[in-house]
């Protein structure tokens, strides 16, 4: 089995931490390919630049058809993913979708924890559309004149925050470069913290087993072409 | 990695069937034991039936903590799953929820094909407890005097109608007992179509892999014995 | 009319403070009988509670079926309670439930009050269960190192805060225990406070003087023995 | 205790059948009386003949604040039920609230029956503002040049229909003058028939005993005058 | 294009803010008069105060059927707006229902601006007939002894609580006498603050200009009356 | 006033249809541009269409930012939405969400006109995203081998369906190009029908007229770029 991981954006850095999630997760039961998309933006944090990741998306996805038994998107955002399970034959998976679908199943509440408060409303439709939002305890983001999410120290301060006031009993990582903090935060917290790689790696490689893919029948059927 | 099926039902036949699909799914990969619940009932019909298994699943998890990675409960009514995922700190996953859930990342909408008519209310309460309601197409049921829904010609039959008339993009098998027939109904109709205990192991599988477990924060808190 | 209330856990005491509520409540127009499920669990705090509880309840309501006109489950969880109204030909009405629905007639949004925090989320499923969500302004629990909601004064506290702070306008007891402080808590506070067990007695009589009782025509359908 | 019923139209012969209803139920364990509203419509069937109810309503519970102790409001279109229960400090119950919250509690789902088709919307935005629209199979009316819904043959064709094709387990009486029907549609369907009449008794009835009204804290909060 | 606003409390000063309000958005583009409602209550905060206001409404709408283009409702609580729509050939609009509906397309969320605690309730059961209860982030109201809502600095103190506490996007004035505020506190916020009788005017202008009006089919067909 | 209409698709013709329904209801009252969207696919049916119409949206806007005082999507399936309303100043409006909200005000459901079965799931979708899905009868679609949803007749039949069997009180046009039947099928079945375009001119006008436009607070804030 091989899976493609594409990074959305352009940062060669995130996807060096994803590849490395993701080996630690596949450990060697099947090949995954980590591949940043070279004509994304450097960060995915708006519409603007969900917009600008997809046609490089597009053609990642398109011309390794063959090649990949199925493929993730990761950036918590899911840009894109209506578009590429259309595209695809194969199973595309969004780390988000996977990892709230997922969260539903470990507790009664999940939080996600968000790279900024800017970003907050579109998780929050993102929940919704998911089916989700009655599962959702809250969206938690970096308040302060410096924020730096990217500091595991207020991370886990975030998290702490999330399930001692809002009563969550899962946390979500909404970015796919927070997958490094999972495990001290869920040391730390006692509670499962969800990384959207590994959770999208977990239902792709478990749909690839099954030989399930995307329903062709109506809302993802593929433009005919001819 | 070990994982447990539990046949909720007492029917050694039903369980062989289960065992059987579950090794084509594990394929080598891992462990996979299907035990019997012989204290259950013969089948698994109504909420006393349901009853009446509960206390068989929770011997049997309880006496295989240690022996096991994940459990499964193998009956598409999830029964005493609440319950089983309390008293266990291995992940416990019903095939209805992982069945559901992950029908909604593979297409608009959904169909339930239930062994009867009594059913249905059932399987739609499950669906507004697993919080896809939106998402459900239809649960169709055998209609007639004859019901005989171990007939396969007539389950496929049943899902052409709910993928025809009701709009479905995805089918899901409501009965642990109807996986031998996926494979067919999914190339003559041309959908998804899931069965449960295939999606709990792939759930399953991929927590363990991942090193991730239920919630013990709140709601499924184990009783404090000492 | 003979009315049988099970409080479904063994502790004799509780069951007391149940029976003094009902009897205030009949006030001689009804019998009433209290009755103590012996082999169920001393408190009922989680599933596993839950589930001990309900063999119990089975055998209490099954060799019953005769001599009374209605059953009451007193535990504020509802346990078993979709297995009580399948086995039963008489209504079973359970005291969560006829408490939160009677609430939204009274007020346009209702809080509860828990025993404890673990509780909370087992109180919120039942609300989303009960479709009576929308309205429920929280679920309230002690904090603090010691709870001891058993002390009217630390309930009536709790009461408050629900009112001020969250906005409710009627007060739904947790427990089918902490009846007897409805009384001076509505006082005090100024709004309904409902207690669960008058609450299931005013549906019970109801639908016995109506001659109604639960649907069996699919939920509800008992199992079929011959 | 004495309750007063308030037919809110101007129909003499319906407020003698809801009266009859009434007594049959009251059973000559409490006191009921039963009002014609005189300067209301004949027959209320949209929203100009609800408003003009209300005048009429209004004062006749202002003017027997004292002398009943629950009031009753007998059009299942609940005409002006908020401002009732706001100006008075006795419970008022609306029939078709009262009715559709009993009947998920004796079923999985319910219908109800309509005097017309103009009356489904307002009857399916009700279940709506009640929460209940989770649990609404159906709203079914009479259709064809000649309706009839007076007749007791077409009302049980009615509900047999929606028994059979809309899996409803419970059917609620759409109008207060169908309540003489219940019984026999009871027997001959084999489901729990509500009429809206009975099931507001009920509630009035219990909320009397318990010494229970509408919480004053905010939405109900009667206007100052001084 | 002429249309008619109708305050319906009986406040002539009320009436000449809202007045001005209209006729700067209007700007002599279609004539706008505005109406006070002689025999409403002075001052609408409840159900009973709704009702008074009713029946004076209905006069002033039946009376200028052919006179205008179309009708506005000017109190926030959208009193007697079903009924308005049934009586009416020509489109009705209320204050409340146009400025929520816009809100939701400028915004992920918004927050209504009360003129009491005790009209919170109603607003929400308001955002919950609309169906935007998604979109609502929350209702607030003057608190403290002295509210004095038309002091403009603690209106928009309010507001500004709303933007930062309740991450509102979007301000909905929740009383018709506010509009004058709104250009200052959209500046100072940073967000849309909608005045509802200018959303009103835009819908009602817009469904004249494209000649659509309530639909006559089912929910609001106007009584017959011959 | 000036407000540019892009159709997100090559056809001229159909940017034709646009135009002459923009001209239509802005009758010389402000200016109106309609533009197609040269780089956009020849029809807009699938996701991957929408993807191939944004780029060009993008650029049209960001050229006409200061030229136009709003800008309006003429595609029923609303492409890039977000996405505009993000990058541009001036208010930016839907098609699909303008018609759907204003269905709302005029009557109590509405049915959608589809081009296709296809687009059925995802017109369902966006009224879920919407916020509208409670008042949704029904999404319709051409049946048979030849659809040929361009025949009035057909479209017309489509929409007699709808009213008569779903029960819709009120019909909006899927597609914006179905404008020019609007008329004639409302005379024909007597209700409402929505044209998008119309109701999107409607929405712009106003927000123009009133000074608003989308929030920028958090989910529409755009890109940060210097």
């Amino acid at each position: 089995m091989r899976i493609c991981i594409i990074n959305p954006n352009s940062d060669a850095a995130m996807t060096a931490v994803i590849r490395e999630n993701a080996q630690n997760f596949a450990a060697g039961r099947f090949e995954v390919d980590c591949l940043t998309n070279e004509t994304g933006p450097a960060f995915i944090g708006c519409y603007e630049d969900m917009h600008a990741c997809e046609a490089g998306m597009v053609a990642l996805i398109k011309e390794r058809q063959a090649a990949y038994d199925a493929f993730i998107v990761a950036c918590h955002s899911d840009p894109g993913l209506d578009l590429l399970k259309e595209i695809s034959t194969k199973p595309v998976v969004g780390i988000c979708e996977a990892s709230v679908k997922l969260a539903t199943m470990l507790g009664h509440s999940f939080s996600v924890l968000s790279t900024s408060m800017r970003a907050v409303p579109n998780k929050q439709a993102l929940c919704r559309k998911y089916g989700v939002e009655a599962s959702l305890a809250s969206v938690v983001g970096p308040d302060g004149a410096t924020p730096d999410w990217e500091n595991p120290d207020n991370l886990i301060r975030l998290g702490r925050r999330a399930v001692e006031q809002d009563g969550c009993e899962v946390l979500v990582l909404g970015c796919a470069g927070m997958g490094h903090v999972a495990a001290r935060m869920g040391e730390e917290l006692g509670v499962p913290v969800l990384d959207g790689v590994t959770c999208a790696l977990m239902v792709a490689q478990g749909l690839v087993q099954a030989g399930l893919t995307t329903s062709k029948k109506r809302r993802y059927h593929a433009k005919q072409t001819d």
